[in-house]
């Protein structure tokens, strides 16, 4: 298998960042004339030669990969460890999720997320998981913000009060779809009706009490695993 | 909620092991008198009073549930940090499958595996989530004794070759069913070709390379999300 590197502005010509350029000279002891595979994780990808022992290249050709439609955006509130979010991220973005919304709800138990480590969980799986496309990783962005920034796109709540619900297995991910996990502790009844209100769907995901980012795997793999 | 405690020889009088009393009684402070739960682990749940100081109980009343089925049993072979088989073993509990059974095949990168540790997490899990059912551990066993001891069970074998497979949303959890997870770098075809000729079913966990324990969460979770 060819190796891979990512460059997020894939061009005819360009060198390998840092990071990337160090595996491809250190690590797999590529040098000038080796071929490897770019990728710039919005479906690009480019067969490239390297030009000098710097990892410089030329592109010797390229292609564009279509985007896995509908989508699906998860946001979900962060929890106390940290690292239950990193894990979350990194099995979100192998599994194909494509947009990672760390919400912040009343009671989020942490108010502040270091998306740069995000990030760089959700680029090594994509490139472990050899996907073209990057998981986006949003900001911080309060409920009611999310609702109004996808107010065009499905929204899921997965919440545990009362109130009539719809079981995830009969919403499949037909169409571009938000999956809204709460915190522990579960949201506020305000923001089950704010949710509610603007017109989110409530969901059921099953009779066990989930984790947070178990909920956020579960709900998601039972998703993808249905798109049509 | 009343709070829940583990006997898994529940009878109409007992008392709770250390870690359970050392918790009813520092951190809960209950004593002589509070109304407790009890679960065993196979659905059985009752309601007792404590008796006395040490945490001994009387049951008040009791009552068996029936198990969840058709059932999930996972077979995934251990990955060499020891840390993603725990994480795995965590959300499979929580998710709600039956049994886990770490898997010895060639490519196998460990040939021992902490079955303790394990059944203290999936018995952690089984308090979260508030079931009725303990995962049951089983012992590193080798792929050729999983086949056989499985042999009258739907088995669903996910691996990287190039053959027929069914896309996993094809298979719901119709009946028993046993998910074989290879390890990095897949099954021998030696292997494939053993697990095919015993019935098994090829099946195909979509586009992207996952790795092991994700491979395991995202086929359980789709199964399980499509019981019926």
């Amino acid at each position: 298998m060819m190796p891979r590197f990512f460059d997020p502005a894939l061009g005819a010509s360009g060198g390998l960042d840092e990071d990337e350029a160090r595996h491809a000279l250190k690590v797999l002891r590529l040098g000038t004339g080796s071929e490897i595979e770019l990728c710039d994780g919005r479906g690009g990808l480019a067969r490239a030669v390297l030009a000098d022992a710097q990892a410089n290249f030329s592109v010797l050709q390229s292609e564009q990969h279509p985007r896995i439609t509908p989508g699906l955006t998860v946001a979900m509130a962060p929890t106390k460890q940290m690292d239950r979010v990193e894990w979350a991220v990194e099995k979100l973005a192998e599994m194909g999720v494509d947009r990672f919304v760390p919400l912040l709800t009343t009671r989020t138990e942490r108010g502040a997320v270091r998306t740069d480590r995000l990030e760089r969980i959700a680029l090594s799986a994509l490139k472990q998981s050899r996907s073209l496309f990057l998981m986006e990783i949003a900001p911080l962005t309060p409920l009611n913000a999310v609702l109004e920034q996808f107010s065009k796109t499905q929204i899921l709540l997965a919440h545990c009060a009362e109130a009539p619900k719809t079981p995830l297995s009969d919403v499949p991910l037909s169409t571009d779809t938000v999956l809204l996990i709460g915190p522990e502790g579960d949201f506020t009844p305000e923001e089950i009706a704010l949710a509610l209100d603007r017109q989110a769907t409530g969901i059921n995901l099953g009779p066990r009490r989930l984790r947070t980012e178990t909920a956020a795997l579960y709900g998601s793999a039972v998703l993808l695993g249905s798109r049509r």
